[in-house]
């Protein structure tokens, strides 16, 4: 919560500084702030998408199941509300019934900020050691959850990028793999090309109701629909929102869709394949949602231009335009642009990305992990804050 | 915005490590991240509250007006928008009606990271420099423009900490300050108190109207209304809401209203005095929006606890009871507790509430900037995401 996030912060400094170096089978450790902890409408309908979302996003594989909280202690958010017991899975000596490891800063024996920050550094230590335990596994490809999303989209998006991923997509569900495609702004105005692909009636219907519902949040707003698309989209060339919809869709490549996820919903281990996560469009939002359904691998593709980059996800950038790819040389990890200039076709660059993950997810580092760009998790909450 | 918040937080990592040292005079670089450059309902009706929210931060005089903006280039919210030609008050060599000084990362000049980092940093060689030049004058108190919080409320809250505040933010309307008031969630259950209170008919009903704006949110939200008082009020003795908010409101002390100020407005210069600063009550979106309106020094107070601390401005915590003022030695800056143990007068902790706040204008540090704890600014965003 974001009461504590000052003094997380300052812990989080000292646990690199001092404990990480003696784990070297760990990879980081992650502050995960939110401002979910007071101040919220925490009874309203709606709060349950924050809430479950936060949840979710601690029970994200990328965290090896080594999470701890840190409570101020009076906010409304307690941890056993935020966590029941029973949210993890028993993998240690600790008792799962007992909730999950919380340092509580007001706690009566804490005297002064240095103790408190003693606690978190002393709590982090038996969480680094059973991560630092753990070996990297040979897996299947099955084994992926790939969130893929698009932003700062341009002409390009729609005829190099996306394909590529669509096709890329295509391969990972063949593979037993996952796929989550998302972002309800851009893909409403193509509604019935999502329907006519749902696996089942059960799909098709959720699909509507999950963009019904967000129609309806918007309509309580009073939202103008014109403001999408953006400056950057129509400067890039993209006429329309049916136009842009389309482009977008076409990530999800060809598969049936198999599932339907509501915000902050968590994909079970039985749902596999192509899925709709229901999200709003902006990158960030998005991005913590597919975090939370349990995303383990990002692509974003971009036509404009992003830095965009996630401490709790690898995120593999696919550019749109050679030119693009050249001058962000060191920021775009696949250039799709080559597809347009006639260099490569959609499914080569499709096989590229494809090999490109299984090599991410052994361990090598996109552009934005090697440059440690981080942007904040942004939580979607459609209640009031009080 | 956030598409570019991990290469602007490189960027102040290279301008407080290369370039601050070389300016003795400014105390510090802070980059501003928000989330409200795309994914947002930027023209429904609410929008714009975080638009304006995020224009007046940017002219809160502990920026000196010293700002530059680092625009992805394809956001929603242009700089242009953001910030239109003539924002800023003409202090040095630039041409006010050019807008703000802007970097882009899309520009077409930048090839790579560094690139768009080296901008940045010597972006911010002239800024350094005007403000480098500034000294520190002597003032009269009524340049002050204090906001006054609380959070973590306890049952000592309203016979201690807010009563002394009340008494201090008497002193300074007194001497010709500003003192804002707010948290409509705290206070709407005692709006008689308020309105009875208010320097002008006008001021009154601007009191009615901007609590009936907020209750009509709430209502879109379908809010729960028990939901506060919080388990921390609960647990900490206070028994009702019409109870904590008397004791909220009694952080104002006892002049008249003399403005209100609708979420995200700014202070004009005229308006002095005591000002209801009508925003939510959560710490940090109550906090951001008295930023927005012009504060310059920050009242802090609590009975259960919290490390809450701004980069942006100076927070003085008061402590409502001995033991957590003792417990909390290096996080409390003032202890009213005293009040409540006889050992000092509502009178006399105002007064020294008073006098620390004039030092901390002067250059004293608070706890919270002595440890460098800072919360993140959070915007309130009526409208829709998309």
């Amino acid at each position: 919560m974001q009461c504590v996030a000052g003094v997380v912060a300052q812990a989080v400094s000292r646990i690199k500084a001092q404990l990480l170096p003696q784990y070297p089978n760990v990879d980081d450790v992650i502050g995960l702030e939110h401002s979910y902890g007071c101040g919220v409408a925490i009874d309203a309908p709606d709060a349950v998408i924050p809430i479950r979302t936060l949840k979710h996003i601690s029970l994200n594989p990328n965290f090896g199941g080594e999470v701890m909280v840190v409570s101020l202690g009076c906010e409304k958010l307690q941890p056993e509300r935020l966590l029941p017991p029973g949210s993890f899975p028993i993998t240690d000596e600790r008792d799962a019934s007992l909730g999950p490891d919380t340092v509580c800063l007001q706690a009566e024996h804490h005297v002064g900020l240095m103790s408190m920050l003693d606690d978190i550094v002393e709590s982090a230590r038996p969480h680094l050691a059973r991560l630092n335990a753990r070996r990297r596994q040979t897996i299947p490809a099955s084994e992926l959850v790939v969130g893929v999303q698009c932003g700062g989209s341009d002409a390009f998006s729609g005829v190099t990028a996306n394909p590529a991923v669509g096709y890329c997509a295509d391969l990972l569900v063949r593979a037993g793999a996952t796929v989550m495609f998302s972002e309800n702004t851009e893909v409403r105005d193509g509604v019935d090309q999502l329907t006519s692909r749902a696996a089942s009636p059960e799909v098709a219907q959720a699909i509507v109701r999950e963009l019904g519902w967000y129609d309806h949040y918007l309509e309580r707003g009073r939202v103008d629909r014109s403001a999408n698309t953006t400056p950057g989209n129509k400067a890039g060339g993209l006429s329309n929102i049916a136009e842009k919809a389309m482009g977008s869709i076409i990530k999800s490549g060809s598969s049936a869709i198999s599932h339907v996820l509501a915000p902050g919903e968590k994909l079970r281990p039985d749902q596999r394949g192509l899925v709709y996560a229901a999200t709003p469009a902006s990158d960030f939002i998005c991005g913590t949602l597919q975090l939370a359904a349990g995303m383990n691998l990002h692509v974003f593709t971009t036509g404009r231009g992003t830095p965009y980059g996630l401490a709790e996800c690898p995120v593999i950038k696919v550019a749109t335009r050679s030119d693009l790819a050249r001058r962000w040389h060191d920021l775009m990890d696949v250039n799709a642009g080559k597809i347009a200039d006639g260099e490569a076709s959609i499914e080569a660059t499709g096989w590229e990305l494809f090999l490109l993950m299984l090599e991410v997810a052994s361990g090598r580092k996109t552009w934005a992990e090697h440059w440690k760009l981080h942007n904040a998790l942004v939580l979607f909450n459609p209640a009031p804050v009080t």
